[in-house]
């Protein structure tokens, strides 16, 4: 992950789409980073629940629940909301309003020609994805951005194709308008890919994710059934920790020193895969443990906590996009 | 024009774009229709400000003003704002909402094969339509109308498709959340070609139109000057009707009886094309006259009076719209 101290003080933006629990993977990915974020910027993180509708608009029916899921992920994963404004997409009417004009002025061009929306069309099967909000998707995703008007967006290496299209929807915007929003800047974080329970990245589709809502006793079973060197039939076979997804998992968690000497001792039958599990579960533990116990506090407090978050957080996300709106008007002579 | 009496009470909803001055054309198209169904039928017209932006995204100074001639020029036709709701889009948020998520469900192709699209594509030049929201007007303008859940849309024939579309994005809509909305019904209008002043269809761009905002003497200038029949050279030449473009206007504006003697008057030379000008002057001034005297009456209001007519209409038509969006989101269980 990049020295974010180094970044000036300034304002964030980022969401997340409500599609379920989130994994490990999505936590260093980008929550991680959003914690540390929330000390020194000024940051927006949303719920993306209409971006979800882009890509599964025909089954909506886990669609309250994942918003609820979500937001208790962000709680337990250390979000503040003192810290920074967490808030839901559909609570703010003004994303849809800045994704209508902006549209206005996007060509269908730039759209069709978006690699990640080529990549997605090609990728995903059986599902009748050409649908006209998938195909603006980037122009909504830069509204949402835009609205809050940041210095910064945090993103992968894989996302700097959208952010550099929403940096063009904005130039065009001030060429046609005059300046209003400040360019959004990249934070680039680095996102490892993290492998799952079988080594492959980890993702909810493979089922091979240890997700953050994961009970302790879930998180030691799956890492107690995962296949090691399939080389290594007894307890004093030498292991390969190349081939070894619980390696690449140690990679990540452990400490440096620690890996070394993991590495070390499988390579000499000195550990056995059992205990080698279990120093990975106390590292992934030292993360899942305080999410929990921030989980178990915010449902402590009822089950009107999370609505309130939500409701407190659509109340300073809309003054400040109504603010970014007046703006956009009166430059569009609306 | 349809014997609109004959339709039960229903709700309607209508609107036009802000592009200018509206001219007899527009009137005899649209707004004599719609000052008609008021006195009947629940009633929302709109001024369709969002809608300008899709065709004419690069040029908007003058959008403010088109705005207040729009509603002026509803006004002096005789809309009246105690017995019909008349509200600017952009101020209704909901629009918007509707639009974002009727598109998430819209095929591309759908928009790609509507006619009306594909024309003007075709007949429009110099301009760089193909952008997102030009690709989109139809679901802007689905939202347009069944956020008011109308159960008629008075359309003219040309516009037919453009309902059928609508329809069928309900339908759709209705297939995977369930029903919520009417499915509105065209009422049709009859659209007479209305000719301009050189014979050619009225229009703004063919700088043959008489405007609704006309003065009186300058009505008097455009008819005067009006080319005839150019074979009649001499008060004493005979005229012939058929090419003559001030009697296609006498067709439209003149009761039956006294276009058949005009017709032939004109054959015998019996009336001179000064005296048939004034026949025809005095039939279009029993309509603009009226229209003259209204717009002065709330010009006479003072400058608020327009601003408080559109904020009195917003705040209706928000009511009516938010009635729909909770239908709306609780379907797609947003």
């Amino acid at each position: 992950m990049e020295d974010e101290s180094k970044v000036p003080v300034g304002r964030i933006v980022s969401g997340i789409q409500p599609s379920g629990r989130l994994h490990l993977g999505n936590y260093m990915g980008a929550l991680r980073n959003w914690t540390l974020l929330q000390e020194r910027h000024d940051c927006f993180f949303f719920i993306a629940d209409w971006h979800a509708l882009s890509t599964n608009y025909e089954k909506t029916d886990a669609l309250r629940g994942n918003v609820r899921e979500l937001l208790l992920d962000f709680l337990s994963a250390g979000l503040d909301p003192e810290k920074c404004v967490l808030f839901q997409q559909s609570h703010v009417k003004a994303h849809a309003e800045l994704y209508l004009l902006l549209g206005m002025m996007t060509p269908v061009a730039w759209l069709l020609r978006n690699p990640t929306y080529k990549d997605q069309m090609a990728q995903i099967e059986n599902r009748d994805l050409a649908q006209y909000g998938f195909l603006g998707y980037p122009v909504l995703q830069t509204a949402d951005i835009v609205l809050y008007r940041p210095t910064h967006v945090p993103v992968g290496q894989d996302q700097i194709p959208h952010l550099e299209l929403a940096r063009e929807i904005v130039r065009r915007f001030h060429s046609l308008y005059g300046e209003v929003f400040p360019e959004p800047l990249p934070l680039l974080t680095e996102t490892p890919k993290l492998p799952g329970l079988d080594g492959r990245k980890m993702s909810k589709s493979y089922d091979n994710a240890v997700f953050l809502s994961d009970t302790k006793e879930a998180v030691w079973e799956k890492f107690r059934t995962m296949v090691t060197d399939t080389q290594r039939k007894r307890r004093s076979d030498p292991g390969r920790p190349e081939v070894c997804p619980v390696f690449s998992l140690h990679q990540i968690f452990t400490p440096k020193e620690t890996v070394a000497t993991i590495d070390r001792e499988c390579r000499t039958a000195a550990i056995g895969c059992i205990d080698c599990k279990k120093i990975l579960t106390g590292e992934v533990e030292a993360i899942l443990e305080p999410a929990r116990e921030r989980r178990r506090e915010i449902e402590g407090q009822g089950s009107e906590r999370l609505s309130d978050i939500l409701e407190s957080g659509a109340r300073k996300a809309r003054t400040e996009a109504e603010l970014t709106m007046e703006k956009v008007r009166e430059a569009m002579r609306i």
